[in-house]
């Protein structure tokens, strides 16, 4: 059977997770979250994060649209991203680089520079890799962060009736990314989003000690919030006029004649981060001067992801990104 | 300029981490080894390692060639050599799968399979990964493992004087290789040894302790010894004819009309170790039932590698695999 008859990525990841199950008590958590939380000091922590993630040329980034620095930043951003996600520091970075037979120096220089450049905005350290020649230039990056006991935000530990918080504007990769398949100009805006997106670690760590799950909106929001429902064995209500988009996504979406949620529930790579808290902590993430987006409720509607409109009328979420369908 | 142009994997890997050079207290060893090694707990030890390696089909592995749990082992083994190779114990694994649109989902549950066999034989936790769709299946592996700092070999650390040794035979993987690729079947021996070698974790632990420099034989002998001798700015005398060979080896070699010891010395995938000692600690090595090979010595002679043959002529060694070249 395909991969893609069986039902995609997440499926087969799910899958063969389920036939080679190993626990261990240093693993606090492996398969499953935005990143592993593995015990390698202490028994209270600080403990270790990793996380890895595959960009590859056609699918994750086009050489032709983007310059090699800006996929060195996006490389290092959307690993971040999944440290940020757990309440985490990055701090160690691990490069595997498949690269074509045709791949200069010079751009493998720049990859590199754009990779060194993010990494020395967030004090991480380049510390190995791998390099070998393929056909596809393949970017594995693995990235180890710390995180604190206190600041750990699994995406199991939502709780019915916690208020389902984003911290930016959706759907603006989606739409770049839909406007140069189109062969139109995105604005500056939409390409920055699209070409070189920004981790949330300027708030994450603000965030962590206050919220119960998180994870970063890799996706598409409609994904994400199932992540967090199935794993916590809750559903959700999201409001639809709630989500929130950027006048620039608007405006794409007035051009390609598309509905601009759609690109918010399950375009994906916006790399903001969704959390769940309580009512009581999120005032006081809001006193902090902290603006985040409302959007939703954890229920106790156990795998029921609801979209509700204005009128209150109820529909059922759309699947996010999977890569193998 | 393209990379073959340049002088390949491990001149272009050089240059790369010379123009992003990052100095941390915490990273004990960064690019330059066969594993990072990183401080996450206490300042003594113990540290953890982290070692990264890609495995591509037509360039690591051949699918015709190959079983899927064929490969998952080799995976796992290549990346548990590079830890023991630093004196250290392997513990949790990442998988970054590329899979082509036609593979199957048995085919990545059989390839999965070989990897958690090999993972339970080590007591190693299959942690976490990525997955994504491509054109050439690739397997990167990231595996963590923790070296106490009494047991930590680095590269750098041989003195001139020291003995060079080699924990078992050499060349049976280029053998079954280069029989394989003139379509003659190579012994079950050499077969297993290239489709499903094994790492040396059943010595590393003890030989550890007692070598100062260590590293495991996966480019061939000339360019490990080359990598031992340049980190630790000195130079070797290698003998000849002292080199082991298996049987199957010569008998390959003799089938093919080639010299077997260029197998050893550039061939690659022995994953054996090869580690630097004092003549006292190996008395005491070999007093433990441990008979290891001793193929040369360290010298002061600073870069200079020369190969000894029976009649004492001196010449240079040839250099080790480069995937660019």
């Amino acid at each position: 059977m395909k991969i893609s008859d069986f039902g995609g990525e997440f499926k087969l990841i799910d899958h063969l997770a389920s036939i080679t199950r190993m626990d261990h008590p240093d693993v606090l958590m492996g398969i499953g979250d935005d990143a592993a939380v593995i015990r390698t000091g202490a028994k209270t922590g600080p403990f270790t994060l990793v996380t890895t993630d595959i960009l590859l040329e056609g699918n994750h980034f086009k050489s032709s649209w983007s310059e090699p620095e800006q996929i060195g930043i996006k490389a290092v951003e959307c690993n971040a991203s999944d440290i940020a996600a757990m309440g985490g520091k990055p701090a160690w970075l691990f490069s595997s680089l498949v690269l074509s037979d045709n791949t200069t120096v010079a751009w493998a220089e720049r990859l590199y520079k754009g990779m060194a450049q993010a990494c020395r905005k967030y004090g991480i350290v380049i510390s190995g890799g791998d390099m070998a020649k393929g056909e596809t230039n393949t970017i594995t990056i693995t990235l180890l962060g710390t995180v604190s006991a206190d600041h750990l935000c699994l995406r199991s530990q939502a709780r019915a009736g916690d208020m389902l918080i984003v911290t930016g504007t959706l759907g603006a990769s989606a739409a770049a990314l839909a406007l140069l398949q189109n062969e139109l100009e995105p604005s500056h805006y939409l390409l920055e989003k699209h070409l070189i997106p920004t981790c949330r670690l300027d708030v994450s760590d603000r965030i962590a000690p206050l919220a119960n799950a998180m994870i970063d909106i890799s996706d598409g929001l409609a994904s994400e919030i199932g992540h967090i429902c199935k794993q916590s064995c809750l559903g959700a209500d999201i409001f639809l006029d709630k989500i929130p988009l950027h006048d620039d996504v608007r405006n794409a979406a007035g051009q390609l004649g598309t509905d601009p949620v759609q690109w918010a529930l399950t375009g994906g790579e916006d790399y903001e981060l969704l959390f769940t808290i309580c009512q009581e902590n999120f005032k006081k993430l809001s006193n902090s001067g902290l603006n985040f987006h409302h959007i939703g409720t954890i229920t106790s509607a156990k795998d029921t992801l609801s979209i509700l409109d204005k009128n209150g009328n109820r529909s059922r979420l759309p699947a996010g990104y999977n890569h193998f369908l």
